[in-house]
């Protein structure tokens, strides 16, 4: 059954990420906390602070269901449904502004009509938000997804890379919130593709979020750095807020339904910085990232 | 020409604020940047940063007119309209988290159908969001803004008062972003209140702003405070933020028609923090404040 060995996949995934985060930071552990959802359903949220490597990080678990709300009913043109949905989602802040921030999650979606399964899809995805561009990191990155893609379809790395670079846009600044990744959703059982096959896709997905980002963090995370770096990082972690409260859709639908407000913001930055029109010098590695971030490129 | 009166009016108004916000501040000067709309229109930028009272503040104009975007025809229910728009806005971050952050802005609009006048209407308010609270300073403050209320109707102060508490409610927290004020909208000629009535209404919310509010920061900007008394403020800013890019038709309605990205987010705070779940002790200060943030209260 997909559920259960989806549900017990993120469950061993959480305790793999953390405890590899906490062995990487050295210093602080995971808290833990258990939280039940009124409608059904509930998640646990493990979330680190003021570590020596991990300033803010939060690795959540939630599976919940129910009536599906009103508001996804519309989106997903059904009525009277019940939805089973549950996933895995990890936003780590690290201290050092030379440790890029990353974001992943892995989620699975049920809806039923009259106890009846009438649908069912995997989604999920990681990016990468740097703060001072190292080339061969970003490389890496993208080369660790694209090789995880290219074991199921050769089409996949293209196009979740281009929904990664489209969907982390913050028009309103026209830049990209980070460097990209590989974004998917809607995956549905298929001729190519059985839901035995998303799983194992999604499961080697969990493994590429170590893969990917931790030998970075390992290269990165005792790199010297200085006030105006860290000035730079809490400037650019203020862009991070704009785009998870102006666009999220995970976020906003997240709090229209009531979610549970810590564990949704538990993304936020730990501290922030917004200064009026702030304009890195135009030869300054402040200036390279913006450039990147105006104009998404191929890295893999 | 009411227009051409208050657009005077926004632009003294504008002067006289930043002057007397810079004789309270003693060590910085505001900074101005004229900006044009694209489409018509454009304004002046006024920002104050790292002062030693004001820690972050823009005083804003802006003078825009020409097509009416969609969005808006939409929700004003016109087609083929041109508008002009004027206003002024404030935010104020103060240092000292003594000292609570103030926002305030006045507006008019015109709506326009082949050059002929259709409608128009003034809107603003102002609101105090403190971080600590001195009841005699809320009490000052809602008695301010009631008496220049009760100058023109009996029964606006408890009107605008109630529309302030609906208006600055972060739902998704279930809690006010401060204590209030008043805030009024679609305020158009009638029986009572002719145009020039509303201006003159509208010019002493003006005077309102200064004798509201300055007292407020000349009494509390020298109070000694520590370390956790910023880390309280940076953290309720981060409510601020959360109003603002979640629930702020102005700021949502600014991104979304392509206004001008810093002008619109000078309301950002300066230093922001998010702590996962922060809880202050039962009997504490920050306690008493957020048990009255819960349900807002009558203050003048």
């Amino acid at each position: 059954m997909i559920k259960k060995k989806f549900s017990n996949f993120i469950d061993n995934l959480q305790k793999d990420i953390t405890s590899s985060l906490e062995i990487i930071d050295g210093k602080e552990k995971f808290k833990s906390e258990h939280w039940n959802r009124e409608k059904g359903g509930g998640g646990l949220t493990m979330v680190i602070e003021n570590g020596d490597v991990f300033e803010k990080g939060g690795v959540n678990v939630s599976k919940v269901h129910g009536q599906l709300p009103d508001s996804m009913s519309k989106m997903l043109k059904v009525t009277n449904s019940e939805f089973f949905a549950c996933g895995i989602s990890i936003v780590i802040h690290p201290k050092n502004p030379m440790v890029p921030t990353f974001h992943a999650n892995l989620r699975y979606f049920e809806l039923y009509e009259k106890d009846e399964l009438k649908d069912s899809w995997f989604g999920g995805g990681l990016d990468l938000t740097p703060y001072y561009l190292f080339e061969n990191d970003v490389i890496h990155f993208h080369k660790t997804c694209k090789n995880t893609c290219d074991n199921y379809d050769s089409n996949f790395y293209e196009d979740y890379k281009k929904k990664c670079d489209n969907y982390f846009w913050n028009s309103h600044r026209n830049e990209a919130r980070g460097v990209g990744g590989v974004f998917f959703d809607y995956c549905r059982e298929n001729k190519l593709m059985t839901n035995e096959r998303w799983l194992s896709f999604i499961k080697e997905m969990g493994q590429c979020i170590k893969t990917s980002y931790l030998p970075i963090v390992e290269k990165r995370k005792n790199m010297p750095f200085n006030e105006s770096n860290i000035n730079w990082q809490h400037i650019r972690r203020g862009r991070y807020v704009e785009f998870n409260l102006l666009h999220d859709k995970g976020t906003l639908f997240g709090l229209k339904t009531n979610g549970r407000i810590e564990s949704i913001l538990i993304s936020m930055p730990p501290k922030v910085k917004w200064e009026y029109n702030h304009l890195p010098e135009k030869d300054s590695e402040e200036n390279s990232l913006l450039k990147i971030l105006q104009f998404p490129k191929d890295w893999a």
